[in-house]
């Protein structure tokens, strides 16, 4: 017979419930428990109101809510009874209560490894990002009526159920139309797959190049993301030695003979994380080297449009002849990560190779946001954006060089980053880096572990600092804590 | 020496290339074919440009360009010269046109099976769905604000850069609040981690419950692309025998006896395809054979909220004691899939393997829709739309029912849907569904194919027909052409 007051102690539990649901919550336990066997007579609703001290329609809401999910009976006169066919299942759950467990235990076999939340920050302290983008500077106001418009256009057309999983026609057409004009690369629509930001496109480069077993190479100081990308597809990752200009060839081509390369992994316009282009001369050899060795080239072009000295280089991708370069760029760096836009360029087998990896991964992307970004590029809005946010980069840049300079010259050296949204700066290698993070979180500026752009145990002595996202009156801050931290290191 | 009619050649092609770009473009071909070696002088751009009978400006722009690049040198008074330190490369690519090559040829190993796009359909037919909402009703004005509120808020406090893997925070609280609320889970932010729509949260229970060989269960009729996805994760899947009431445990536990069993994947809210609501006694003996066999329980509630009978039964997860459920929920169908806005229900412990692997995949969620989607929730818009919807779904529900007694009796029964947005017809086994599937399009129609519910081989007697994207007219004029379609099979 139902005991009531481990109901009213079961009650007491669960905050978030609507109090008749508590109760029917708590009964489902009884029953779960084996405590009120199949066919047991229930109280009525007013002696359950009054045990429980609840308005009697909370007691009727609770027992029509059991019985509409078929745990209760109710026999008109006779009252209300537990469901004689649960019988076969009674007592079958384990015993234990439900506030004891998780809601999903771990107690199958999970794999994977769980997400290490970084710990916030103290209010005020400065963010050294590797080279985020400042989105106070998109012109959200032009961007937010473009979403409305594409939101009511998409949605009034019914157009907003499931679409092409290589991404909506009009932002496709608009990038290749982008591409041709700007960057040399002949790509129709059929040759472009949107993706939700860069990272998905080096996933599915992982996922369409790399079987278990397979090399991949990688610069030897590199985007950490991406070599864990290529790591989880099953890839053994392989480190290009780095000179000033970025990846040695004749280091890759050795590496070449001694076993078979898949693919390789590059950003040849802004290094990341030492921002350097790579020459021309590099470039031809690389290609060269994808042709005789019948590697694939993966050109992860993250941030093209920043660029500062002259008009940025083509990407390998254009000049091309092996159909070696599988391209993949982003346009979360011109307007904002959160939005997620990036996009694979490659042949339309490969794309459509890519239109069947997403339709199992996510089925396809956010139209009404890749409506309004298609837009943004017709209308010449995303031209005019990048143009004005060039010109608060570049004085930003300009500014926060001269901060380094003055403030950091005796610990770090650096060249001035042709383009992109972070500066390298070679450090003294007697600095201990892992105590400079420590202490620089201590004065108040947070700067990213330069540890995880080189492959496990070697040794970085630079730090990448972006500087896009921040104001000159944070850059100035910015630094000056630094060299507190580096000082605390002296004498050097 | 250049010759000139080749590059007047190759200017021909390229129509998406500025003119001053094809003029580089081809010269770079130029060099890269060996056909202009390292030192090898230009002409003037005065000749160039009479001799292709360009301005004289653009042969400029293309000199510059080419310099800016590292292709050209540039001399003073001597004049224009391919750079010298291209020496070593050059030729070394291979020597077939541009316009011979894709850009990039699957020339290294691609694998993945390709996408077959769907052949599109004539203008004017009616497509039945496998049950998507009907975006039309969305209330995208409020959305639209709300996306504007979400993008201008975001971008001003610059907080579009990248953020919580798991999504934003106030739509997790708002999940949380809704979940507890409505269906019975009591999880909090911590407990849940927002996806791109429930194919990606499926998409994520296999990489996090399967491991190549692993054996997955789910029922002989299923959601197509969950097999795939599983079977893409390695898994052997396993088809579970049903009933009109849905999947038989009898069956699975025969099967948990034959070999261990990783995983269950399942829609007891509204079985895909065949639309039943799983009874709560195969609900605990489901629960119970998890305990006893240790299998995790994927439950995917696609479309929980559109229920018409008595209020929608609580999810598995609510009443799983011992840790075993896996919970894939979605708001795609409640608002428009496009939105792509979906979410996994789990152990703090899943949750943060999820984040890991989102990180890899693609970041993070897009910011602006999913506070845009949070505000909806706090604001009640939300709940007072799955309102209005809900009503004219089951007005038109009611009229597809109609329809379906009156014009496909002969051929098709069926059983009125608890919910859902789709109806399931049992066929008559004479029917040859393949051919009906043509004749249906000749008459300007298009039915979702039934043999992709079913594993490999299995024939199906049964018709899935989505009516939640349709008006009342469209309702009538596709089953009438449906009738038309199957009277080509009679006399039966």
């Amino acid at each position: 017979m139902l005991r009531p007051w481990e109901l009213a102690l079961s009650i007491q539990r669960d905050g978030e419930l609507p109090i008749h649901l508590q109760i029917a919550q708590s009964i489902i336990d009884e029953i779960q428990r084996g405590r009120l066997p199949p066919g047991t007579p229930l109280p009525g609703t007013r002696e359950l109101a009054e045990r429980l001290a609840v308005n009697r329609k909370t007691a009727v809401l609770a027992y029509d809510e059991l019985i509409a999910q078929g745990w209760l009976r109710t026999q008109g006169r006779r009252g209300t009874f537990v469901a004689p066919e649960l019988l076969a299942n009674v007592g079958a759950a384990s015993p234990h209560a439900r506030d004891e467990t998780p809601l999903v235990e771990a107690s199958y076999r999970l794999y994977g490894a769980p997400w290490q939340q970084e710990a916030p920050s103290q209010p005020g302290t400065i963010e050294f990002s590797d080279g985020v983008p400042d989105s106070r500077l998109i012109p959200f106001d032009v961007l937010g009526r473009a979403y409305r418009r594409a939101l009511i256009a998409t949605a009034r057309a019914n157009r907003l159920a499931y679409g092409d999983p290589r991404g909506e026609r009009p932002l496709r057409e608009a990038l290749a139309a982008m591409l041709g004009m700007e960057r040399g690369l002949s790509a129709d629509a059929d040759n472009i797959c949107v993706v939700r930001g860069s990272q998905m496109g080096i996933y599915l480069a992982a996922r369409l190049l790399v079987r278990p077993g397979d090399h991949v190479a990688l610069d030897a100081l590199t985007y950490p993301r991406a070599r864990e990308t290529f790591r989880a597809a099953g890839a053994h990752t392989l480190s290009i030695a780095q000179d000033e200009w970025g990846m040695l060839p004749d280091d890759l081509e050795r590496q070449c003979r001694q076993q078979r390369i898949q693919a390789v992994y590059l950003t040849p316009h802004h290094q990341f994380p030492t921002t350097v282009m790579m020459p021309v001369e590099r470039r031809m050899r690389l290609l060269a080297l994808a042709e005789q060795y019948g590697f694939a080239i993966v050109e992860d072009d993250y941030d093209h449009e920043f660029h500062f000295s002259h008009r940025p280089m083509f990407p390998l991708a254009s000049v091309d002849r092996g159909g070696k370069v599988l391209y993949v760029g982003s346009l979360s760096k011109v307007l904002a990560p959160g939005l997620r836009v990036g996009y694979i360029v490659g042949s339309k087998d490969l794309i459509d190779r890519c239109a069947a990896e997403i339709l199992l991964i996510d089925r396809q992307g956010n139209a009404v946001t890749e409506l309004a970004v298609a837009e943004l590029m017709h209308s010449g809005e995303l031209k005019r954006h990048i143009r004005r946010a060039l010109r608060v980069y570049e004085a930003r840049r300009q500014h926060f060089a001269e901060l380094i300079e003055s403030a950091l010259s005796p610990f770090a050296s650096f060249n001035m980053p042709e383009g992109g949204l972070a500066f390298w700066l070679k450090l003294d290698p007697r600095l201990d880096i892992a105590r400079l993070e420590r202490d620089a979180r201590a004065e108040g500026v947070r700067i990213k572990s330069s540890s995880r752009f080189a492959d496990d145990g070697l040794a970085v002595h630079g730090l990448r600092l972006g500087f896009g996202n921040l104001t000159p009156e944070e850059l100035t801050t910015g630094i000056e804590r630094l060299r507190r931290a580096l000082l605390k290191q002296s004498p050097l």
